[in-house]
């Protein structure tokens, strides 16, 4: 276990600023402060303040005074952590915020672990393990529906859902002990058909939460797009045009095979994780058709796949080409984009509007080089995984530690629905709910331990 | 001049952290905060709470919840600004940061431009405009010095300077004035020797502050250094060690001429600004050559110049070179740091060491490629411009623009000075002690027009 001193840390973002908060918790934190804290006006100590209340004032190292600032105290157990918290608001410069956060070490703070603070309020039960993760990942959330999810599993969306599921379990159990209790009378209190209603609830809440996996990976992570076609049908004019849409490229991520580099930007408040885009910018005509077969493999990691077509080929060759991709797609969305509609062969254009669409498939005329119609393009992309209908409180799982545990909890489920299939005894029914209980109790972190906790906090930035 | 609608901006470091402000200041900063905040506890409104207070709540656009957040209320004059300021400190995602300040701007606060919470500080009389200046001085400080002497600035070090000086130009302008109104009985009330004291006292204080600019502009943007020396004598292995000594290179500048790289590094405290790294790290031993006359051009930039040289080579080849600089050599410091000492020539080192030094010259045995002796060098490099014993209510001056209104001003005491010597009549004396007291006003803002503001606020960064 971690010991109890006090700690603390730059909470802010690291480098220059107008201004940056430090950040310190624990039971010597205004005691801390005031050794290095003086108001000029009150000259009272911190410690005699009243709490959620501001403070201006100088830090001062000996004689030399390194700062003007002004102190924020939040007093246990109604702060962050559950400790005694002061935040020190200081001008942003990186020497600044260096040496006040150097003077509080010698002061006898320790420097925060990375999420050390989370996990204090952790344990100190302000939160519980799967709250205290989605601040984690509503710091890191890059998009509208990453925050809303995150936001809804930090105030208890998704822990209120396990409570509700733990609940089921417990009144599961309840019935089959009970039926223990009197098993020498052979009295069945808990009849099989209520029982086998019951399990195939707990199994089905258990199931949507694990499904939801999916869905919260998208989310977390974006939408994984697929552009693929032919030589020279302006792929990589349109993928420009698309990252360019709005500058905000969030990052490049090294894929799963070393070959694939992805671009995640966020379009209009979407992130859309884009496929192989190297391969795609850097291919030239003549090795771009090294190109095609390579981009077929990406199709599986894809949630939405986008053929561009030329419509300056004749109807035949582009019906070709969309006969082959049909035949490749399983649950993908396809949107074939018809490139270059602004010169583009009438026929060619008048036959494609009469093509016949499938419910997973949308066509869109665009002109890539104008940037036209990509508002339309784009909006079709963000109607295949439609982010923006999930509900305030919809409950999205997003972690991959909640999806095992999910799986598992799951796993126990269906060894109990296959024991009251096949008659068996209700305390080996009674320890399979146990062993599914104890899976969702490590979301919650009512299962943990310092092996845990050190995995999950490790992730974390320091000053949270 | 500016609107005095109520601004906004993230005033901590751009980018993701914990946590991160955004400042709203103006008089409808607690309305506009109201309308998108709400306290579950209390369900007040921020209008209705005390100042200097702390409130947790939610920020949300309408049904969409954003963010919990903790928010901060000053009120008007007791603030920064000097108007009423609401900081509203939230989780320090890239997206919340830019959600919350969009609801504010929708909400009716406009963007703050670059400076413009110090800029309404200032027009608030919060501060003069030098110690406005001192803010965007203290946020770029990187070292001690510097954030020394910014601070000092700060809180009115130099204003308090600058009104001792304005209090000595009105003292002389009365004694003028006196002798003027009693002109006709020619009565010399202000005996001219009085005079010319108190002028010549006037223009030391004004000299002092002026000639403080030199320090205090190796303060703010590094001791200047060169390193320079033969090929092979290890010029690069040293540079490489010094840079690091400490890894915290702060930015690389291009310096005046397009050629120039250098290297900004904080070594112990203290920032250095290396010269031509780029060509001394670039050359090969083919042509290094080519650079060492090249550097010989550095030298009137450099405060400090580092001579390296090669113990291993006889002493007569080491002198020859150590003279050839020494003529060179103006007002520098010249530390001659003499190499790879660990593997050196006896006969050398023992002739080295009888050298004797001038008061600017400093002899270090040192073994770069070791790292030997890289302490008493820097040490030397420090000693050399001894920014540690700066008092901590020194007035130096940092700022080119105060610069060149003392030096203007300077000039008006010289003219007075002259106009004393032949003397000139009291009212012609008189116009040229306000021509001085005009550009110390500009110095304090007491003379100012938005040109000047503009200027001087651009350059600070958005949030402060």
């Amino acid at each position: 276990m971690l010991d109890q001193l006090t700690i603390c840390a730059i909470a802010t973002s690291p480098g220059m600023g107008a201004i940056a908060t430090i950040r310190l918790s624990g039971e010597k934190a205004l005691e801390i402060a005031d050794s290095v804290f003086q108001s000029p006006k009150s000259g009272k100590k911190l410690a005699e303040q009243q709490p959620n209340t501001l403070h201006f004032g100088s830090i001062a190292d000996g004689n030399e005074l390194i700062d003007e600032v002004v102190v924020s105290i939040f007093r246990a157990p109604h702060s962050f952590t559950g400790e005694d918290v002061v935040e020190i608001t200081c001008h942003g410069s990186v020497y600044i915020q260096q040496r006040i956060l150097q003077l509080l070490i010698a002061k006898d703070a320790r420097m925060a672990l990375p999420g050390e603070f989370t996990q204090r309020a952790f344990l100190n039960g302000k939160m519980d393990l799967s709250q205290a993760e989605a601040v984690a990942d509503l710091i890191a959330s890059t998009n509208r529906a990453a925050q809303k999810v995150a936001i809804n599993q930090m105030r208890g969306g998704f822990s209120s859902e396990l409570t509700n599921l733990r609940g089921e379990l417990l009144h599961f159990i309840a019935m089959i002990e009970l039926e223990l209790d009197f098993s020498e009378e052979d009295v069945e209190f808990a009849d099989r058909d209520q029982l086998k209603k019951l399990v195939s609830k707990i199994e089905s809440i258990l199931r949507k939460l694990k499904d939801s996996f999916q869905l919260g990976n998208v989310i977390k992570n974006g939408i994984p797009v697929a552009i693929i076609g032919e030589t020279n049908v302006g792929k990589s004019t349109l993928l420009n045009a698309l990252l360019n849409e709005e500058k905000a490229i969030v990052s490049d991520i090294h894929g799963t095979t070393r070959d694939v580099i992805e671009d995640v930007v966020n379009i209009h408040g979407t992130a859309f994780r884009f496929f192989d885009t190297a391969g795609i910018r850097e291919t030239t005509d003549q090795i771009e058709t090294l190109g095609i077969e390579r981009s077929y493999s990406k199709f599986d990691l894809a949630t939405v796949v986008i053929l561009v077509i030329d419509t300056l080929n004749d109807f035949n060759t582009v019906s070709e080409r969309i006969t082959k991709i049909r035949k490749r797609i399983k649950d993908q969305h396809l949107i074939i984009a018809a490139n270059k509609s602004d010169i583009g062969r009438a026929e060619t254009i008048e036959k494609l509007r009469k093509l016949s669409l499938k419910a997973n498939e949308k066509l869109v005329f665009i002109a890539a080089k104008q940037r036209t119609n990509l508002d339309e393009l784009i909006s079709e992309m963000q109607h295949a995984v439609s982010l923006d209908s999930i509900s305030e409180d919809a409950v999205i799982v997003t972690n991959v530690r909640h999806f095992e545990a999910l799986s598992k909890a799951l796993e126990s489920i269906e060894r109990v629905q296959l024991g009251l299939d096949n008659l068996i005894s209700g305390d080996f029914l009674a320890q399979d709910i146990r062993e599914c209980l104890h899976f969702l109790g490590e979301i919650t972190g009512e299962i943990s331990n310092d092996e845990i906790l050190g995995h999950i906090f490790k992730n974390f930035c320091i000053g949270k």
